[in-house]
């Protein structure tokens, strides 16, 4: 399948369990865009409704792909290049199905994977997803909360789930990874070399 | 064995391979902490040669420690507990041999596990060493470089190193990997649970 991922700022828990927008932060965007290229994403979806966010992102992608950052670093441009910002996962959702039908004239929704620091709902083990990943056909968007985690309404989006990152059982018992490690963790454990 | 990782400011590379130092973030504290303790690591060396920067590192820790961090945000402040700031790898070691030897009676050396983006040196495959560090006793250091990568003079005080992180072969060809990145793929691809 071909993946997608999304970073979600809205709707997102805060500490206390309440639903909040969290700010975009630029080694949000620089760590999950190296990692994403690197495991081959087309695509990875910065998601925030907030307008002015937004527009910071379109600033700062727009560095690396045509203005100084182009020359500078050439490797960090080329990941860039799959950055979109959206304001919503629906309008993730529909801007792959858009992608999808103009490049390959395929307008199936993808399978949208959601994740989690916590076992909440029915969730899919890694090998039986990097399974599927690698052996169906079509789109999978990858979806990763900011803040405390992914909100309920989040979460209803998610067709399917992964279950939380752990370590070997006498090492476990503390889970509160970045965003940034997870999502690496995750798409090694899905699309890493074995 | 007991897992300590580094991460080394000095002696690394930059773009064009000179041999440089770089500057500690407050970002790699955090993500490091919070990643080196989800897969029970027991101390994260920052190693730079900056006194001034090893300062900088003390007070940021310090702050989760016994500042207002500890309160706001406890599962941090655990974290933290297990950062340390060295001025060399050197140092580093041999904070590893005090404490084991104040701690347990053993003054054995760690065994100095080295980490490249390129494929440089002899390597051992992530599934050989995962079986050592799983079935072995003593000590192991995991040493990260920041910039381009550890210099030379760093990798002669590797025993052994990893081989590059790489996608799946369909996926493979780009990587550049942020160091907050290749660090959780490490620790997960040797002590995440399967």
């Amino acid at each position: 399948m071909d993946i997608y991922l999304a970073l979600v700022h809205h709707p997102v828990m805060n500490r206390k369990g309440d639903i909040v927008t969290t700010s975009v932060t630029n080694l949000d965007i620089h760590d999950l865009a190296r990692t994403a290229r690197t495991y081959g994403v087309l695509g990875y979806y910065v998601v925030t409704p907030i307008s002015e966010q937004r527009r910071l992102v379109s600033t700062i992608v727009s560095h690396w792909i045509e203005g100084e950052g182009r020359t500078s670093n050439p490797n960090r441009s080329e990941a860039f290049t799959r950055v979109e910002v959206v304001p919503s996962i629906d309008a993730a959702i529909a801007q792959i199905r858009e992608r999808r039908a103009a490049q390959l004239g395929e307008s199936d929704s993808p399978l949208v994977i959601g994740t989690s620091a916590k076992n909440e709902r029915a969730t899919v083990g890694f090998d039986a997803m990097r399974d599927r990943l690698l052996t169906e056909t079509g789109a999978a968007l990858l979806v990763f909360g900011t803040g405390w985690g992914l909100a309920p309404e989040a979460l209803d989006k998610c067709e399917t789930m992964l279950p939380p990152i752990e370590a070997i059982p006498t090492r476990a018992g503390y889970n509160h990874l970045p965003v940034r490690g997870a999502c690496a963790i995750i798409l090694d454990r899905l699309l890493g070399a074995r």
